[in-house]
Parts: C-alpha cells; sequence; structure tokens
C-alpha cells in the first residue's frame, strides 16, 4: 500500500470535515485537511471557510502551528497553486514545512491545477488517489461536477408512495413521507446552495423552503430559495417571507435557470419541484443525482412524482442506474443517477 | 439456549427443504424435516411430497432408517397428530424411536394440532421454536395465514419505474425490469399455487403466464393461471394455451375470487393483475404482501402500478411497512406488509 493506516485514518476524517462545511463554501470546493505531526499523530484539523476566508489546508496548519514541521498535511483536495481571494495553499504548506502531502482528488480546473508539481519541485513527498472514490462521489462531488461540466450539479430530491404519487386525488399531499424522511431533507437542504421549485409547488403547498431543525426554528445559514416559471406566485407566499432570500426565475427553461443560478455562484442545487418542473429538467437532461424516499403508501389515485419528460414509447425511457439504497426511518430511500455515468460526476 | 447448535444447524437445512417445495404442497404445508441419531450426526432430511404423498417427517425417517432410533427429528412445523390423507407423522415418530423432537412453528389448525403432547406424553422430549420466525415469515408464511384466515395469502408483484409506472405513454412496457427482476419473477411463480390477473392486462400485454428457465422453456409443474373480471378474453390469448391449467373468473369482486382458489386449494396466490385489478384487492383489504421491483428508470407519463383504491384524501392513505429491500440485478426489491402487521402473517 502507498499509504499508511495514520494517512488513510486522518483522510477519512478530512472527508467528515469537508462534509460537514457542505453547502457553505460555494463557489469554492468544500475542503478538509488533516494535518500529522512527524511521528503521525494528528496535530490540527480544518475545513474550507466561506468564501474570503481561508482554506482548509490554512486553517488546519494554523491548528498545527510549528508542530507541522516535518510532518504530514491530508488534504481530500489537491492544494491550490493560484492566488485568488487567498493566497496559494502550496506556499503556506512550503512555509510550514510539511515534509509530505497526501490528497483524495486532483483540482481539475484550469487556474488552480499543479498544486502537486509545484510541492514535488519543492522537495515534498506527494501522493494523491487516498479515498479518492469517496471524495469524488461525497463531499466534493458536486464541485466536481461545476468544475468539470461548468454548470451547477442538480439533484432531484422527491418524496412519493410506492405506486410513485406525491399527493392524493385532491391533492393533498402532508405527510406521504414519515419524519425520518423529512428531518434528513432539511439536513439536504442545510448542504446546498440553492433549492429550486416551481410557481405550481407554491401555489399548491405553499412551502418555506427554509432549513429548519428538529423544533421547527429556522437554521442560521440558508440556501437560495429559487421559484421558477411563468405562474403565478401569490404575493402572501411563504417562499417570499425574510428568512431566506428567494430568486424568481421567470422561465421554464432548465438550461437558462442553472445559468442564472451559476451566476449567483451555486454549485450545488436541490430540485424539490413539482411533477411538471421535474419533468422538464429530466427531459432536458439536466438532472444528476435522483434523491427518492419511498414511503410504504399506497392512493391509487393523484399526481405521479414526475410529469412529461419526453417519452413517448418505452424504448425512449430514461435510464438511471441505483447508486445507494437505504431505510430512512419508514421509507426506502433510493439514490440514483444516470445510466452510464461515473460515480461522483 | 434451549437448541444445540446442531439442532439449529438442522432447522436452518430443514427450512431451506421447505422452500424448495414451496408451491408442490398445497392445501398442505411445505416442511422440511432433518434427522440427527443418538450422536447428533445428520442420517436423514425430506421435505413434504405433492398432496397424497408423505409429510416431510416420514421421507426424512425413511432415509435415517433404524439410525433414528434414540436421535432427534428437527421439523419447521410441529408434527401433525391426526390420520389425514397419510398416517399422523407422531405414529411415524414414536415407530422410529426418536428420543427428542424439534420444532419452529405449533400447528394452529384444529385438526391437526397437539402433536406436541402426543409425542411428550409417549415420553419424547419436545421443545418448539426454534427459528420459529424464519418458518413463520418464510416458507410457512402462506400456509399459517391461510390456516389462521381462511384465505389464500395474496402477494401483490409488480415491476414499475422510478415514477411508479408500468408502462409508457402509449401502453408499451417491456421491459420495464431488468432480467434479474424477471428471472425472480419466475422463481416466484413457482412457489405460487395460482398466478392472478386480470381480463385487461391479457388484452394489453397477453402474457403467457407460466413458469418458464432461463432459455424460456415451461417449467414441469405449473401454478393455476386465474384471469379475473368480465371483460372480453380473446379467443387466441395466451393464456388460454395448454402449457397450464386456466380458470376464468368472471367477477370484479376480490373476496369472490378468493373463495373460488380456496375451493382449488389454492393458499399462495400471486397476484400479477394491471392497476385496476390491484387497486380493488388492496381496497377490499385483501392484499397481504407487496413484492415491487423499482427499476431505476423514468417515463413521466403513462399508467401507474395501482389504480383507484378508494382513497380520495390523504388521511386516506393505505399505510404498509416495509419488511426488506434488496437489489434484484439492477432493480432495487422492496416488500412490504400492511402497517400493524405481525411478520410472517
Amino acid at each position: 500500500m502507498r499509504f499508511t493506516a495514520a494517512e488513510r485514518a486522518a483522510m477519512a476524517d478530512a472527508l467528515a470535515l469537508s462534509e460537514a462545511v457542505r453547502g457553505t463554501t460555494s463557489p469554492n470546493p468544500p475542503v478538509g485537511a488533516v494535518v500529522l505531526d512527524a511521528e503521525g499523530h494528528r496535530v490540527g484539523a480544518g475545513a474550507t471557510r466561506p468564501p474570503g476566508g481561508p482554506h482548509a489546508e490554512v486553517v488546519a496548519l494554523r491548528a498545527a502551528g510549528t508542530r507541522a514541521r516535518g510532518g504530514t498535511a491530508v488534504v481530500t483536495l489537491e492544494p491550490c497553486a493560484h492566488h485568488g481571494r487567498t493566497p496559494p495553499c502550496t506556499g503556506a504548506l512550503l512555509d510550514a514545512g510539511v515534509a509530505a502531502v497526501r490528497f483524495a482528488v486532483a483540482d481539475p480546473t484550469a487556474q488552480a491545477a499543479g498544486g502537486a508539481d509545484v510541492l514535488r519541485d519543492a522537495g515534498v513527498d506527494v501522493a494523491g488517489g487516498l479515498l479518492a472514490e469517496e471524495a469524488a462521489a461525497g463531499p466534493l462531488r458536486a464541485w466536481l461536477h461545476h468544475a468539470r461540466t461548468g454548470r451547477p450539479h442538480v439533484t432531484w430530491k422527491y418524496a412519493a408512495t410506492l405506486d410513485g404519487r406525491v399527493a392524493a386525488a385532491d391533492g393533498t399531499s402532508r405527510w406521504i413521507s414519515g419524519p425520518g424522511s423529512r428531518a434528513e431533507v432539511h439536513a439536504i437542504r442545510a448542504a446546498a446552495d440553492a433549492v429550486v421549485v416551481g410557481t405550481g409547488t407554491v401555489r399548491a403547498d405553499d412551502p418555506w423552503l427554509t432549513v429548519r431543525g428538529p423544533g421547527g426554528e429556522p437554521a442560521g445559514r440558508q440556501p437560495l430559495r429559487v421559484v421558477v416559471g411563468t405562474g403565478e406566485v401569490p404575493g402572501g407566499a411563504r417562499v417570499l417571507d425574510d428568512a431566506a432570500e428567494t430568486l424568481l426565475v421567470r422561465t421554464h427553461d432548465p438550461a437558462e435557470v442553472l445559468a442564472r443560478l451559476a451566476e449567483r455562484d451555486a454549485v450545488d442545487v436541490l430540485l424539490e419541484g413539482g411533477p411538471t418542473l421535474a419533468g422538464a429538467f429530466v427531459r432536458a437532461g439536466l438532472v444528476d443525482r435522483i434523491v427518492a424516499y419511498v414511503a410504504p403508501a399506497l392512493l391509487g389515485a393523484g399526481p405521479a412524482a414526475l410529469g412529461p419528460a419526453g417519452v413517448s414509447t418505452i424504448t425512449e425511457i430514461h435510464r438511471w442506474r441505483v447508486e445507494g439504497v437505504t431505510m430512512s426511518g419508514e421509507d426506502v430511500r433510493i439514490s440514483a443517477v444516470p445510466a452510464g455515468s461515473e460515480g461522483g460526476s
């Protein structure tokens, strides 16, 4: 093995740190870093601070102080070599005198890549690929997707019955999924940069779209709320309250919606729209992941989770690949990605 | 622990034997039996033969011969004490001279129960409850349900997309589920006494409803094919071919259908009907288990898995409980039972 047990354990910790700051760092990647001293003991750890604040390596190196000298920096993403809003992390690592750097995923962006080479040229022992899949499919997924494609990563989240319905025949829908799933949804929202619904959902469900705790209290940081479509938005809609910022995008074109969100530095987008909006995104090929909460319940009538998505006969079916299945309270949580896509893209 | 490791291992084998004969024993229970000699070595094993043939204990005792004397009989169901089409198993066990009997589930039927007491009175060391849950939720599930309620156990099986659809907008549906699920369905059919569809499915899909092997060849034993409803059944329908027997039940009433099937000694019924028939069974509270194959695919239009089931508003939703979730090839297999029901009933 190229990596020591201490390095592996440190990377697992770094991944947890990066996951914890997801939703607070865009357009920067949520990165985690752990510094080991020359004997392999953990002497510092940190994660990317919000934009304008220090990167993960710098936070971890500050915590380690002089104990970093001769040690190893374990980072989820290849340290950047460029001067953006903050100085390059390669400089901070060299200043701290670390002897080795281990990272999970190489930086694919033109302006920040090359950090590994800079460090190597300065005599540092550098190796990448440690827990790379976990990082790419996990905390860095959306950011890597954006770095590669130029558009935000879209997760379509919905809750439906076993027979695929999101509401009863009369339109009532609270609560199809159980309390476990509902709590999980707030955690997913908290890690997103933007939460998107259509005007139809605003009129039908009047959602707040905010991140709330178990007692209903709003979280400190809220994702951007986005209402898409040309339909009416009632003046008293909850989504227009002052609990979080709300963006109205008056179009039905998903590509245009994502372009608007990219302008706002949104990298990780959660689509919570109803059947019509979801159908438009699926048809446009702009859903990168599905997270479905399937409630063990039957309705037999009422709207389906997905509206028209450009399929008129079975050969045109949209094929996906199951990425993970878990229980979420009483519900089955199915995560899927487009068939043929790599994990983490 | 009341049971030895050898007894537990023998019961696990007996359960596998009973599972293997499911679908061939109704109206008798599919039972498995293993005989251990006085030293705990396995000297005989067997499962219930088709009606009129010997019960599992007798098959296993014949294999063991004189080595059963002083040994232990391990049986998935309490040995019967009554003289039906065959002599009571208690007599065979006493004749063989076994010193001990271990069983999983007590016999709940009035005429066959009491076997444990008969054996105890004759000086045999008898204990029940060994792997009882596995037996009750597994191979004996349908038979126990029938013994307790007087009606056949109904499993509703369907394959749908993530958005809950069973066909595209134009009615085409082959293949929504993957080859792994389709092979599994033939195994499920093979273990059923009857396979039920509606006339609508016969006209739409023209299914054979037979058990076929990987090469498409029909299996030796076929479940009864049942077509329900008052709609037309075309004279050339595949379900009317001579590959298996077919029963036409000209009613829309699920209770009447089950009564007709009970007359035919059907204990384990597989409902493969379309949305309309499934809706009628769900509405009548006559579905005992759902086995859903959820394909990672999206259609956005087309019929849903379940038609009208008596629900007009969300408070009337039918609540179920997830019993198991597994992957079946590329599909997610979700097994569920009515909320509040015990496992195995």
